[in-house]
């Protein structure tokens, strides 16, 4: 019995939540197929609520399965006698493709849009490591023109003996730049059990590329109407990052950012390779911002000005960026944060391209307090 | 300040449980690099507390930083000026290492023992269905020559719309077919939060493929005394699998299972791609025993028999294989799943080619109840 | 206008070599797409010579094009106003297919044969370095149970100043092993210029992995009668291996060995990642021998013998490796290459492998000359 | 004996066009290697005509060898007895390099020239299939602004069933494109049998991605002194595609152009992966020209504009671009080939981007015969 038929009380489930529409499965018999297996792949088609289209040529036979098919397995057909393959015609994610909503999200984070036309930068370290370097950092970046404001507190670290991060402590740090200069903060949340602590600091919850498929994480967010900076994971594919999308849309929070932060390929003279062309193509596939992260994209400083003047030109609405005021004494990925100087760079060169693009850097907001 | 002098108290360390192993770190300075560079990176090496080698040529420059290395950052020499790059040398990981520990990591599940000369073979279906299938499928497998039960209850699934397990219920199910079959069961944890209802039902606990660096979770486990089966990631290299791995042997637990289940490459002719070199790889760097699944890594039933052969030939200490009763209407992975009768011919050829190797399967248990 | 209609004398053709054969290709409309546009394609479809099925749904409209299809692309349609995407439903080669011939290709090399119940052993060194280098390693692997010698000429090098080859003067080296020991001789051709010289001396040209898209040397090969062992390429799928052995089976050519040697993957522990996928699906797919180089796949010596046995109990018909006495001193891939008793060594654990899979390793045929 | 010593007049060297530098391999023993395992090295890096600098902790020994060692490989050293690895720490390529040649390469091509403050535009169609369809490309991407022509004659296609292409008919119809445009032509070359075919017709000889190791055309082409757009291979490192172009210059032509095409990763939704992060990284690497191919590297019309615009804010020296007068009906690639109209968009945004980073697009040549 297939598990369409469990009671849904116990599981998961956002059909509801799904406009319906009409979607295809295909599949495709085996030459010398019997006409009792192409029977019995209609029949099964039948049972699943599905109407069956057959296309039957001298030696090929078609058998379109057309209904609500995307919560069903394509394996229902694959393990059928006489079937030689099952194709899904349609996407597998609903919520988060433009065929379902044509227009473009925009939604607003402290003080800008994203997704509009403004491109958003977001900046910082990769962890904060104290008081004075997350202050320093964020002063520097809102000069240069930043945005929001980024900072590890929970760091993943391949390595167990590797800085782990300063936790709460950091958070409260991050609280007090936020205060400082206007800047809403964007945080990694690890797990499930930092919820609470997160949402009662960070105005972003950024879930990083190792944690894209930690579904469970995925749908604790969902329920929160906290924004989403949802990385891509290293080997993840585009289909596969819209689809995390979809467990966050699917729990009715809809303001997820997408990024691009590189993938892993047999390329080692940089540490990920840029995926550039996941930009247009999300773009094409999708109505949710896209952000480029070149810090960790290349892994090298030297690479990260020419990435992100790529990346707005490829059309991306924001970036992400790791600065550092020390960054050969930074306590994790030195080697891909900027200056606030090189930062600053930076940024006149992507206004540049973001003009001839029609597009402008979202105007950075006053902040409340005197000083500036 | 680097992260080494950030308050221990606020962050996990298990320096104190490594063996002090001198290491070495490698810093090649650029062709054109000044004395005073040279000076400033032999500084730094001295105030990690580390000593410092210098080999000169006429244009080239090696600095060798030599003595407990392992748990410092390559971007501490990256981003000195005057440098060219930093190579680590010896291996990141310690206690997973066979050079730690030469001997092989013998351990017992509950009837059989791991890492030694008997091979182990765990299945069952990918995911816990019904009462009736998992008693079915524990029975059939048993008979076959399975020494323990694998079966899902909390599924990751890339989609939110697709079956996501029967939760507590299907813990109950694998309890009562243990007891029926004598069998300890294997059971893939998603969750820190599922660690109390986990630890109180199953025998092994499996992380899967997508928590490979989940580093929460591998925390949480290494603090319990359960086996743990430990997948490799679609795109882990072998190094970061036993990266994996060290962070939860640091926690105590000792008793961890490696396991190549494929990666992600090109080829889409295979659902994965097996790394059969990573048996003989990680036999060689790791005294842990070694498992692959060919279910995963070929995501075919017909190509499962033929990688589960080459896996024992290969080395490997243990099989974990999807066996269903009834693939045409399993609930996930129906594609990849044996029927019962076709595990039975392969355990059958796996044998044969144990005995080849001067190895045997592990002998099933008896359970205690009737009937056997 | 579509090139089926350029002049045929101007362009190298097998299509007359092709049983001829329906296939299908899918095209799939876009949800929106006019009646207009369904009926442009389904009159692009009747111009291609090719049946028309169309199915409709209340969105989704599928056309499948049916007949000769198989040197169609799919972009004569994929650009067609409302086209979604297009589908090629069946295999793009045919003479390499089991489909067009079920049976396993069997065929003679000089003393064994290849394909059949038989497992062949190649052995020799990287590169023909001197007469009594290639003299030695002959007799050595003759006397380990090889049966036939391998021994590049002319080396693709990563590097125009690393070690290219003896060149002619290595073949006569060759030819005199073959005479001394009886074993037929495997060489590398790297251009179209090199086949006179080739066919004079070698009994099996092999193709490597950097040429396996070298379309006009495959056709080359293609019109010789020649035994070919053809190389994956480093990125090649396993469909387009299939499609450069299509290139010589379609020249008249029918003694094509294929060779799995590895793939290029992220991970970097070992040279390459062998694809151990690749040997049941290639029995599944072609009819034609499969052979594995676990030297290339694997890059290190000590990690040769186990994916060999791996090979085998997988269901290669052969395998390839390279032996050197002494690979300290050779002039190329001394890192891989197995010194003769470690050759020796491995040709019994294969063997085991072979008997328990009710195969045998290819008996080795008598010299003519005395001494054997 | 190592290959260094085999007499030099067989084999292909060009260490003598190389500027000798000091160079540096690491050998890092293992941690039990013996005083005698120590001393072998050492003597074998003597040999060899290098100094020997010996760097010994309590456990760790490296041995650097220093001299002129890019001509050495490393299995020189890896095979010995204790050595636990060997590094490479210079890089193998040297004519390519910008170490060596710290100055851009910049070249004339017919009416423009290449490698400087230009940034030069390369269109036309896949293949050239009439003299009609020839021609009119031409003008059209003339008239929007390209400088120079692209067409293939001979077509590497995976299915030996696909068009072949027009062969010297062909180069005719793109002379006669030329005299009537005065735009130099660029057509691939593949294989060094067609070499005085193509010297007679082309102004670029262009080496596609499947012969990017194909060392024997590469060392034909270094012969002559036609400028070169030579592709990076499909999975070829961008060291890979350096040590190809060395084959070139080691030949003594000067003239290469380097040419990202989008690399092959696990990701499907477009054709290739373009690497944007390549053209950084190598513009860091060598002085020759970069190139980008925004049509192969996504495989869809639809993305084109956007790699493009991407590549020039990057900092490529060019783009070469499909462009087909009726994609729909195109022999091959239609679906990455741009309509004229949309190509000349494409220019006026390249161009806009162009000026933001103080570049231009290289000024059209005025052809000598009427109407223009």
């Amino acid at each position: 019995m297939w598990s369409r038929y469990v009671a849904p009380e116990r599981h998961y489930s956002t059909t509801e939540l799904i406009k319906k529409e009409e979607e295809t499965m295909l599949i495709v018999m085996k030459p010398n197929s019997t006409p009792q297996q192409i029977e019995n792949v209609i029949q099964k088609i039948k049972e699943a609520g599905l109407a069956a289209h057959l296309s039957q040529g001298v030696e090929t036979t078609l058998i379109g399965a057309i209904g609500e098919t995307h919560d069903l397995p394509t394996e229902l057909f694959e393990v059928l006698d006489g079937v030689d393959m099952v194709k899904r015609i349609t996407q597998p994610f609903k919520l988060a493709s433009r065929q379902f909503d044509p227009e473009n999200s925009i939604f607003p984070i402290d003080g800008f849009q994203v997704g509009g036309n403004d491109i958003v930068l977001i900046a910082g370290p990769c962890a904060v490591e104290s008081r004075s370097q997350i202050l320093e950092t964020a002063q520097a970046v809102r000069e240069a023109g930043a945005n929001a404001l980024r900072g590890g507190v929970f760091k993943p670290r391949t390595s167990p003996y590797s800085f782990q991060g300063l936790g709460e402590e950091g958070l409260e740090y991050l609280a007090e730049a936020r205060e400082e200069t206007g800047m809403p903060i964007v945080v990694e949340i690890m797990s499930q059990n930092q919820l609470d602590l997160m949402t009662k600091y960070v105005d972003v919850l950024q879930v990083g590329a190792r944690n894209m498929q930690n579904f469970n994480l995925l749908r604790t967010i969902g329920e929160t109407r906290k924004s989403v900076l949802l990385k891509r994971g290293l080997s993840a594919t585009i289909e596969e990052l819209l689809m995390s999308a979809e467990y966050i849309l699917a729990g009715g929070n809809k303001q997820v950012m997408l990024c691009e932060r590189g993938i892993r390929t047999f390329e080692t003279s940089t540490r990920n390779t840029t995926d550039i062309n996941a930009i247009p193509v999300l773009k094409n596939l999708t109505h949710l911002p896209v952000i480029l992260d070149p810090s960790h994209a290349t892994g090298h400083s030297d690479y990260v000005a020419a990435i992100a003047r790529a990346a707005v030109a490829a059309g991306a609405d924001g970036l992400i960026v790791e600065v550092h005021p020390d960054p050969a004494h930074a306590a994790s990925d030195g080697k891909q944060s900027l200056k606030p100087e090189k930062f600053a760079e930076m940024v006149k060169q992507v206004k540049a391209i973001a003009e001839v693009m029609g597009r402008r850097i979202a105007p950075i907001k006053k902040p409340v307090i005197a000083g500036w």
